[in-house]
């Protein structure tokens, strides 16, 4: 049977199930979403009004046996960042929406009732409105238990904590992985989005589990295995990944001298020790957790982990170099502990744990809490925002508005939202990303690091423009791509080096669909991608000026290297020529 | 001797005094602070940081004898609205500007030194610059006094308080009125830029206070005749505002339907009484205040007042009716007194009468207070915004901020500017300049509501769209023009309904500078100046999406007329096809 549409609007509380009108017919994941969003919201509306819509959609492999397919996308018009934003998140919806026939569910309008909020139960042809008096102000946890009580365990489940009901920006929506731990559509804010229209959770109930159909399933077998392989042998997801997590890379950008440390003050930072992947590993044997953990099934990379304390107790999964980074580094807690723990808190009260960080970080210059003091930033963590306390409500509003808040100058963010984990001045490819990419600073949308510091897909000079633009519109061309086809991310160090990895992924798609893509399509198809979020942005008042990184990083030398942002306008402007 | 650019630069403590360009000879006020702004600010730089720059200008006439020509004009990138911003303001700053030979005042740069706030102390070719480390923490009437007690009387000067220190956006630059009161370049948060470039206070001494040189004194004194005698006879200027001040206007919007009630939800208020006008001037009257008062020297309009408290005691002066609104209707405060006093407090504080109670009308949806709960109000007020509590940091950063920290959807701003006092949705001309203006909504900047309500200068239906695109922006071309002479906005009254006023205002500029302006070279001057303005803003990246109106007022029907912003993003557009 052929997938489908599923609408809900909560203004009436009614649902519709709509066939797929051809034009989305070969989209899946951020392609899809962000095409619906494009065409049915008003880039002008307000983000927490009755005119955005939440648009999920699994990617065009998610469901089938691909490895690491898992990859669902969350698109919507961002509170964050007031443009486009797209999303996307391991765990077990996305096989659960594709086993289940959902092509995308689409959430438009607002409950006329303010003070109800409603768990969706979304089953075969069905949308249930649950009213859930009793999971108001409970956190994730607390209602993925709940859920967990009242279903299978293969249900898959979407939540918001109380920052989403309060609709702060840092609001994440959180979703079930397979070991019944989280992980978060993190970036923009789409919590907030979900917690306006009132709902506290989103379950999706597949029934009998089975997975999508295929149309060459021989095909489709062996095009899975070329892949598999060329991930697997690849150094980057074959080996750095799997024993240090993305964490391994505190050490290679501390060398790098990209460790944005102090608030983008230095590029290095002393106590980088304290927190790098190899201390984690360390730790994690020792205190028996997981040093290899999936973030959902079919995975072969297993970049998460388990990471428990000392006693061996569990403190948190999917850790995290950029949260690592961002209350390492650039807030100053050197103790790696108590950043797991914070990390798991994270989870549970389900806020973008990047933003959150680099806020906290962001809050020592404002004078709120001293450079390194964890005991602080633990207390605003856990009490102020959650409490939703004044304090709470600006550091929960994310760096750009603490920012406005305190007059601050030295405000780390583009688009409003806040810089991840790889200095601009010294990983300038990197920095042409953040600046350009519609889904404001986001280090996934185009990761520069690759060929900047790691050498994938060859090597540009991280400190020098020559060819930084080239680079961060390739390989945001290709993401667009990729995030469409419900693939995390890590495929690319392989697609960037293994010739037989891209090849092998188009054929598993047209294995899938019986179509016959060439790699020029999927180039072509992240074009269109780009080109529309773009578009949709600079109608929603998103233009040139918005396409720069702060200011401050023009004037300002970075040491070790000694370097400055030093792209013109017009320079960057160019990254849409194509 | 003629006019002289004095330059300033914080960065290293320095002055240079330049001649006047001949591009910017024929330039004064609005005209010429926009014109420097647009030439020498770069349009992406941070409002607060090292590339921002304020420019201080007076008006074309301003220091002659002419009638209302003592307005001041001060120009910088906004920390509120992220645009170009000119205010200006009575008091006694033109005037002495004007007398020293002062074209303009340009201030650069920041010290190096973040713990120093300084005086600025010009005089004739010079500038000292004195650290005042016994006025940090003071709010504007202790450094007036202070600077009082140091220098003659006549010395102008321009300060801020706490709030301007603290970089809020809610911040003004207040200045000395004649009656050693203040008065305040109001909107757009100049006095966070004035805090962010260390500056307490700036004094302007004249030395010998002459009038300013002039072309032709006879044609002068005569055209200068005529205009006062439009302002005198026209039945705005010379009864209406004389009697009750700006105040005249809440009894007026509030049968016209257009007085926006419970932050923009009704467009009447039952208790428009308690506040309005005609009590105003029956408590002044019982009082011993006064019910007429100039602003600055030279005024026939008097439309200020002092308003005394029941035991005689000064409250206020310069109680405007868009502060009484937004305190009242908007915010729910029926007692006059207690407003007065707010409003007296605001001052000492040095913010932004309108940006302050628009945020704290709006703080009653954030839960912050209840509807009419004056004293929590002057709580906020008093207490957490001065002392930078972290509700006082979210409140002092304005109505745009306060709506992103609380996740609100129904907020009253443009270009994140609170709207004051006029219901778009029923006043629509004025609608369409708070959509336009480059100021942010600002009512000032083409007062619709005299051709909408007041049938000054004919009549346009206000609940209709035709005609009011037009309206406005002719409105907002003469103001600009009229921004530039030094003139205050209630000339226009006269100048729309008396044709002998305008000439005689062009014949008194031809009369001071000896030059043959015509009356069409004025209005392109404006055209001049308001298109230089919106180029500014499109660098600085506000476009079409930001010359819109808050969303709800599209789909949320507005008692009692049940009007909605009907207007589409093209129609609003075509204002700048001109």
């Amino acid at each position: 049977m052929a997938d489908l549409i599923y609408r809900v609007n909560m203004s009436n509380l009614s649902f519709k199930i709509e066939e797929v009108p051809s034009k989305w017919m070969g989209l899946g994941g951020r392609g899809l979403t962000s095409t619906i969003v494009a065409e049915e919201v008003d880039p002008e509306c307000h983000p927490l009004g009755p005119n955005n819509k939440m648009v999920f959609a699994p990617g065009l492999l998610s469901g089938t046996s691909a490895s690491n397919s898992g990859r669902n996308s969350l698109g919507a018009k961002s509170p964050l960042t007031g443009g486009i934003k797209e999303s996307n998140v391991g765990g077990t919806s996305a096989g659960i929406f594709s086993k289940l026939g959902v092509k995308a569910l689409i959430i438009e309008g607002l409950p006329k009732d303010e003070n109800t909020f409603y768990q969706l139960h979304v089953t075969k042809n069905n949308v249930e409105f649950i009213p859930v008096p009793e999971l108001v102000g409970k956190d994730n946890y607390a209602v993925l238990d709940a859920m967990m009580a009242k279903y299978d365990k293969k249900v898959a489940v979407m939540s918001i904590g109380r920052i989403g009901e309060m609709r702060m920006n840092i609001a994440n929506v959180s979703v079930k992985d397979p070991s019944g731990k989280l992980r978060s559509h993190g970036r923009g804010g789409l919590g907030a989005v979900m917690g306006s229209k009132k709902i506290k959770c989103i379950t999706v109930d597949a029934a009998d589990y089975k997975e999508v159909t295929i149309a060459d399933p021989e095909k489709f077998k062996e095009a899975s295995k070329i892949f598999t392989k060329a991930l697997q042998e690849n150094p980057i997801s074959g080996q750095g990944l799997p024993a240090f997590g993305t964490n391994v890379l505190v050490n290679i950008l501390n060398e790098a001298g990209g460790l944005p440390t102090r608030n983008f003050r230095e590029g290095t930072w002393e106590h980088a020790e304290n927190i790098c992947g190899e201390t984690m590993a360390e730790n994690i044997k020792a205190r028996g957790g997981k040093t290899t953990h999936g973030c959902h099934a079919g995975c072969v990379i297993q970049c998460s982990q388990v990471y428990n304390d000392k006693e061996g107790k569990y403190l948190t999964s999917g850790f995290e170099y950029e949260t690592i980074w961002a209350l390492g580094a650039h807030l100053g807690i050197q103790d790696l502990d108590l950043i797991a723990k914070m990390d798991g808190l994270m989870d549970d009260l389900g806020v973008d744990s990047i933003e959150t960080s680099v806020v906290l970080g962001l809050a020592v210059d404002a004078g709120i809490l001293a450079y390194g003091d964890g005991k602080k930033a633990y207390e605003l963590l856990s009490h102020d925002i959650p409490m939703g306390t004044p304090m709470g409500r600006i550091l929960g509003a994310g760096t750009h508005i603490l920012g406005k808040s305190f007059g601050l100058v030295r405000v780390p963010t583009v688009k409003g939202q806040g810089i991840p984990a790889y200095e601009p001045r010294a990983v300038k490819g990197q920095g042409i990303t953040y600046a350009t990419t519609p889904m404001g600073a986001d280090h996934t949308a185009g990761y520069a690091v690759a060929t900047n510091i790691l050498n994938s897909g060859g090597h540009v000079d991280p400190l020098k423009k020559e060819g930084q633009v080239e680079l961060a519109r390739n390989l945001q061309i290709a993401t667009a791509a990729v995030d469409s086809t419900g693939m995390c991310l890590f495929v690319a160090f392989a697609a960037l080096d293994d010739a037989k990895c891209l090849p092998a992924l188009v054929d598993m798609i047209n294995a899938r669909f019986g179509c016959a893509l060439t790699i020029d399509d999927v180039v072509n198809l992240g074009k269109t991608i780009l080109k529309r979020e773009h578009e949709f942005n600079i109608k929603a008042g998103l233009g040139k000026a918005d396409d720069r990184l702060p200011e401050f990083m023009k004037y300002e030398t970075l040491p070790p290297h000694n370097v400055t942002w030093d792209f013109s306008g017009e320079e960057i402007d160019a990254f849409w020529n194509f």
